[in-house]
């Protein structure tokens, strides 16, 4: 039995990647490594890594972090920029005892004095995006805070090993050094190889209001299923920020047990996701309609 | 009803000051922030802001976090520079529905703009320690990591408003950029109005590993004791950590339920911490010996 989740229809490539290793006993923090630096590398995908959403500046500042279900150990990085894989950053940081969460600066340089390679992530086609955004916002008086999906992969290997990783270029034009959920734990993510793993996209400034990955975990620990575990934590948070705040950002969760038994929710319309698993790799699609949270497989 | 509980024997001023403030109608967000400034500003206290603890270069580098327990805001700055409040800072941000949380460079842009002073955190005495500190650990192949006291507070007033807020230089010698649990919601703080608030201090590394100040507010939300649920919250995190690690770093939290019933624990010998209501303001010291936790006031 082994298992892999994560965000969007942009991970499906990741994901067969990822499931090639753990068919073939590769340990679950590769795997999850292997989905989320596809994403990163991809020029295509314009809300992670290489081709990201810039910040109000033109400057494209990554979140990403990683965990580790067997020991808890935890590294995350926050607002870099000019690194390619910030997912791997993070990875190697929860080897740290003391500062495994770096933001900025200090990040970049930890960064280089580990020999990750250092590439300027705008793209061509992300600096003409941010030119004509920035036009419309000043001139139509636009919120500029659309586009946020961040990519986050949470697994479990033939060993029984569970890890969760998480990258996002966070929310396009954010201010200069903004952190999104994405590097936070609990948040963004968390998981527990004795019980199993989540992690998270949307409106990071919403979803940290509920430690909603931590929620999840614990949701699963009291013998809720994956799938009812994300539905309720999704519905409690939404519900308490519409109650508190007359609205909530957008949500989405993902979630896999030890067991490899999976489950998503999400407040929005329509949340693709994908599986991969003995059974092979799906795309599937959570939507929420009339304060219910429904799912189904693609149907292409 | 009201109340109000600090981290430590520095909070003691800042607590009298809350005390002032919350019997004469003041508000939460008031009183825990009067609370903290009082310590970010005395250059005695070697942990929090002026006169804090600097990192590896010798520059003192900020955390600082505000949460509402009314609508679940949160504000938050992580290693912020030059500037005499982190805390009022991350209560400017709550006010903010995107980019609430901000690190390094940013943080002092926005500062900046917002009018907030800027000040050379670093005093004399600090500098002095950390020259010290830095031949001694090079020579004696020391592990520098050694302080590292949040302050911290949450309370109730009157009118049954929760808030908290924490405020710390983190780790002495800590990297550049580091990020510890002071500015993550759910970790280093997290309150809601409906149930109660709770903060912690020490490993931030550790702390955040378990997402503590969540589960606290959730154990009391279950129906325990703010002392219960700090018990049981700080017990499990430790008993993991160990289980898992080795070993497990200083865990020290407080805790107040909506109806100003307070609790804390901790994992090191003695943690005071103060607490300030009706009945007046009083230090207390809660202990860890053979695997219980024990707390009683202070002799002198």
């Amino acid at each position: 039995m082994w298992g892999i989740i994560a965000t969007w229809k942009m991970a499906e490539k990741g994901v067969h990647l990822a499931t090639n290793g753990l068919e073939n006993n590769g340990n679950i923090l590769d795997a999850v490594e292997a989905c989320v630096k596809d994403v990163e590398e991809n020029p295509d995908f314009s809300s992670v890594g290489y081709g990201g959403l810039p910040n109000e500046h033109g400057v494209v500042e990554l979140d990403a972090a990683f965990m580790n279900g067997e020991d808890l150990s935890v590294g995350a990085v926050a607002s870099v920029k000019d690194f390619l894989n910030p997912c791997s950053i993070a990875r190697s940081l929860m080897d740290s005892q003391f500062n495994n969460f770096l933001a900025g600066a200090g990040a970049e340089v930890y960064a280089q004095n580990k020999g990750f390679k250092r590439q300027n992530m705008l793209t061509e086609s992300a600096r003409k995006h941010w030119q004509e955004h920035k036009k419309k916002i000043h001139d139509e008086r636009l919120s500029p805070y659309a586009g946020h999906d961040t990519v986050c992969a949470a697994g479990v290997d033939k060993k029984g090993r569970m890890a969760t990783c998480t990258s996002t270029s966070g929310l396009f034009y954010k201010a200069q050094g903004r952190v999104g959920d994405s590097p936070i734990p609990g948040a963004g993510y968390y998981v527990d190889s004795d019980i199993g793993g989540a992690c998270a996209t949307g409106l990071g400034e919403d979803i940290m209001k509920g430690c909603i990955c931590y929620e999840i975990v614990r949701l699963m620990k009291s013998g809720l299923s994956a799938q009812l575990a994300c539905e309720k934590a999704t519905l409690d948070l939404h519900n308490s920020l519409t109650r508190r705040r007359g609205k909530a950002g957008d949500i989405s969760v993902v979630a896999m047990n030890h067991k490899g038994e999976y489950g998503a929710a999400t407040n929005r319309n329509s949340f693709p996701f994908v599986v991969g698993n003995e059974q092979g790799v799906k795309v599937v699609i959570a939507g929420y309609k009339n304060g219910r949270i429904i799912t189904g497989e693609q149907d292409d």
